[in-house]
């Protein structure tokens, strides 16, 4: 191998997304109007084929305001960590320059269109996030054919064991569409 | 809050190591030569002030080249999963333009200067790493205070799972010195 080592990494959200930013932004009142966030950016993450077939996004717990979203960027930014929970605590963190979500009085929710995986479900507790909110489940995710890593047997409950509150099934139904329709179009399944 | 979402996330080496990439390239030929690497770069990574007592770099097992470093960077780079562990998996999927270390017939191997905490622990499946060797244990990380999550009972046990070989205990002493030398020096202990 003859090139340098690399000092510096890189994830960036997509063109389509970064377009849209303007718009996103603002306060999302219930959970429903928050995954309907979540589940139309892994839809389009999907349909603009940039990535696997996730979304997420975290909001104010209390006034819904949006802080940060995120789409599976693994296969377009080279970087396996680069699921969407992991860019979406990161991008938030980014904004907020502290890597901790929880300072400054802060209570942060995070929406994902899927259960976490092992690394995601590890990654929370050190993110500083307040709750989770999730649509599909993890069985959904396996179903097409995406491995979810070597998980305790209740992901609530490793959650828990952090002081984190987990919310499970919220628009399942959506969710699973958006994991059909990347299985149908011939998605790169990574991990299998 | 009134800025922007951010669209993108940087995780860039400090100055000190950046100077010393030119010098650190080449082959390291046994696992000692590897290890005193990932604790050497701990070691500095507390002294020069720019993040936790942890190191990481990623060699091809056979001719022992080195691919990638990282050192932690939760702190100065604002971000939860800059462990030294991710920081080195990203920058050699970076350097080698693929989230997939497997790919193309590579065997990588990680030395890392402590055992993976829960998120690194399930982050090195998705890396395509081969195989991962540690220096201090988790029961060292933790006697300075650090948390290291909701860990299977066996790490070793939880990455033969996915087929990767593991080995503790390389030059533990030397390792627990630099955590040591963290504590003694009020070092921030996030995450407690």
């Amino acid at each position: 191998m003859r090139h340098m080592l690399a000092s510096e990494a890189r994830l960036q959200l997509p063109q389509w997304l970064m377009g849209q930013i303007p718009t996103l932004q603002g306060n999302y009142l219930d959970q429903n109007a928050r995954m309907e966030l979540a589940i139309s950016l892994a839809r389009q993450n999907v349909e603009f084929r940039s990535g696997g077939p996730f979304g997420a996004a975290i909001f104010d717990e209390k006034n819904g305001e949006l802080i940060s979203v995120g789409v599976n960027l693994v296969a377009t930014c080279h970087a396996s960590i680069a699921h969407a929970e992991v860019v979406a605590i990161t991008l938030a963190q980014m904004r907020l320059k502290t890597f901790n979500l929880a300072g400054g009085d802060r209570h942060l929710q995070l929406l994902t269109s899927a259960e976490p995986c092992a690394m995601c479900l590890a990654a929370i507790p050190w993110s500083g996030l307040h709750s989770v909110i999730c649509a599909a489940r993890d069985a959904d995710v396996r179903a097409i054919g995406f491995d979810e890593g070597y998980k305790p047997s209740s992901w609530q409950k490793a959650l828990e064991y952090s002081g984190i509150s987990a919310i499970a099934d919220v628009q399942r139904g959506q969710a699973v569409a958006v994991l059909e329709l990347y299985r149908d179009g011939g998605g790169q399944i990574y991990n299998a």
